[in-house]
């Protein structure tokens, strides 16, 4: 019998009758045939007044003591969502993330998943029940309960389609599915039907808020179906998927942008080998998250190393800059701290030309200028000044026909 | 090393400051040499709140979900109780009752306890940790979460110092001790010092609600020197223990009211051997509790048998009655559905004589109207009309000198 596995996250489950709501959609692929698994996040806030309470008591909490806590939160949601089903007549039992022997790392607050035990989910769901699983969490090997870190929930679910083998994980969300690119800043974006887990990977690293990033690559990994759906409404929401043919066809899939940016050039670094892994490794030991990096020679003994981190990195990266002049002997260094980030992505790109120049010209065209440039096999990300990014998205959507489906669109 | 098991129920840790004031607790333990194992309960209302969002969902929820729902109150509290300790300086460690291995029968919602891997707490206290376990739960054999019913965290604490072999077990709660009576029927109450795990038991199960009943008997079975005490103030509070020589010298240890009590008399049953019996099976089979019962003889051919309960349980033991009239020819069914249980307890009963006398002499004295009376080996039990019970108590309380601690009495 095909398993189906579905997320609620928790906004979907945030009262009883969301709950409700969320347990029809269970009941309808079970009448469908299915078998289904639940994976539930913990209900509305709760997980942030559980932060709360937590902070009031201890302003750096054991990260061990935090799982402990926050783990509460799904395994509350999945017992009340096991109780809507009974009450609706259908067998349904819940588990806690240890009892399916989700085993991860020992890593607390963002853990590693290793292994789960399909058998034993198989076995339930050979019972005729509805398994509901707690989202986000694990255990080590030691019995110590984990949690997966930021869209845990979505990592818990990936991986039980991939344990199980299932014909399709659904994410119910509270929007209909993954857009070209963020309707409230570009109201014609449209709804892609499919994305490939590549294009998605660069859309959620690129602040699409759909998925977490570790849930699409682990997708990607175990070729899981993953559908992105509103829990609201019966829109079919957005497959991702592996690449297929007729994605090619289409040059660019979606856009998106990135605010809160900051650049910080060291100019006039020794051009000498390992200078670049030097100044990242500095960086990475401050734990400065590094976006991107633009590393340029200005002569035979000098080159130009920038990189943009989020602004909130920005004051530690500075430290770091700074030391690294006087001990480098740098000739400047520069920061600017109005930086967002415009992106096109497309795995179209790969085999296409001319969405570098399409791009640049769309913002040429509307007066955005380009402070630098970044790119990857399938995304090109152009620094802007931040009062300028949304008009440099409206540019690129517009000149890539973002706002109609890509069947729709002039052929490549 | 001694190790004290310190048990803090819900009041108790209701709110970061009350978790501080009750981490203090545990480090002035710490301090004085000690190892200490703290067990808490729920925070405030939490499981209150659990089970009104279970209802919500499911009128009649399964209750191994229950189960599942109500065991994150005190996983809750006990990863905020260890981040506490943390902030104040001390290495601490909370635990649920699965990952104690506190091995349960698979009984939802009132699961006996089987074993606890006591070795594995020692461990983490050798490690200098302060060892914090949730309450009221535990885990069958098959991983499925428990919960130990009413008082469950009383139980869990006295269970905990027996299999660690605990110098004593602390139960705090908002009230001082144990009390000769309630304070709020007799004002001039005094606390007992000591009292013992059989008289503890007879007040426990007449409605004194300091201790549950099942935890009392736990600490009785495995020897466990119980001590109730307020988390609030530095009373030393009531030790429960075996009894001691110097208890016997005490006539009467406490007495206790019990309210909503009915009386239903089969009047005329024949008298046969094995009458009683089918009486009582009859209403275990409908699950009424059945208080006191007295049977006595009218004739060599007729009895009459008749039994206290609750007035929650009248309307269906008045239907067993009615139904047993019809089957065993009795000549009548009495019910009487204001009555009220003022008892006295003592272990000097046993080599005393008089207790009764001085009892019902009280009442005439005070003109209480004595329906019925029962009595075990250290209790005597007098059914009276509901609205005279306090002044009954207050008899009966001022005959045995209640309101002096025992070594002021005048002696035996």
């Amino acid at each position: 019998m095909a398993i189906v596995v579905q997320k609620f996250g928790g906004t979907s489950v945030a009262d009883a009758e969301k709950i409700r709501r969320a347990a029809r959609r269970v009941i309808e692929r079970k009448q469908a045939g299915y078998q289904v698994v639940v994976v539930a996040s913990a209900r509305g806030q709760q997980t942030d007044e559980l932060v709360r309470d937590a902070l009031e008591l201890n302003p750096n909490p054991p990260q061990r003591e935090m799982d402990q806590l926050l783990s509460t939160g799904e395994q509350q949601t999945v017992s009340l969502f096991a109780m809507a089903l009974e009450a609706m007549g259908y067998k349904a039992i819940s588990f806690t993330g240890g009892q399916i022997r989700m085993m991860t790392d020992g890593v607390y607050s963002k853990a590693q998943i290793k292994s789960i035990d399909a058998d034993f989910v198989r076995r339930e769901l050979n019972q005729d029940q509805v398994v509901i699983v707690a989202g986000f969490q694990g255990i080590d090997e030691f019995g110590n309960i984990t949690t997966l870190g930021r869209g845990g929930s979505d990592t818990s679910a990936v991986a039980l389609a991939a344990a199980l083998k299932a014909e399709e994980c659904e994410i119910f969300t509270d929007v209909d599915g993954v857009y070209t690119t963020d309707p409230r800043l570009f109201p014609n974006a449209v709804m892609l039907d499919e994305i490939s887990y590549d294009e998605m990977l660069e859309m959620a690293s690129l602040g699409a808020g759909v998925m977490h990033i570790r849930s699409v690559a682990f997708g990607k990994r175990y070729n899981v179906k993953i559908r992105v759906r509103n829990s609201g409404n019966d829109n079919p929401g957005t497959v991702i998927t592996h690449e297929v043919p007729q994605m090619e066809g289409v040059l660019v899939s979606g856009a998106t942008i990135q605010k809160d940016m900051a650049k910080i050039s060291l100019i006039g670094v020794p051009n000498v080998p390992g200078m670049a892994a030097q100044v990242f490794t500095r960086l990475a030991e401050a734990k400065v998250v590094v976006n991107d990096i633009i590393q340029t020679e200005i002569s035979p003994e000098k080159a130009n190393i920038a990189f943009l981190v989020g602004t909130s990195d920005l004051p530690t990266a500075r430290q770091v800059a700074d030391d690294l002049q006087k001990e480098l002997h740098c000739e400047n260094v520069f920061v600017r701290d109005d930086i967002a980030l415009v992106s096109v992505i497309g795995v179209g790109m790969r085999s296409h030309y001319g969405v570098a120049e399409k791009t640049f010209g769309a913002l040429a065209k509307a007066k955005v200028n380009i402070d630098s440039i970044t790119t990857s096999e399938i995304r090109i990300s152009c620094a802007v000044g931040k009062d300028e990014v949304e008009r440099a998205l409206e540019a690129v959507c517009l000149a890539f026909e973002l706002d109609k489906p890509a069947r729709q669109r002039k052929p490549v």
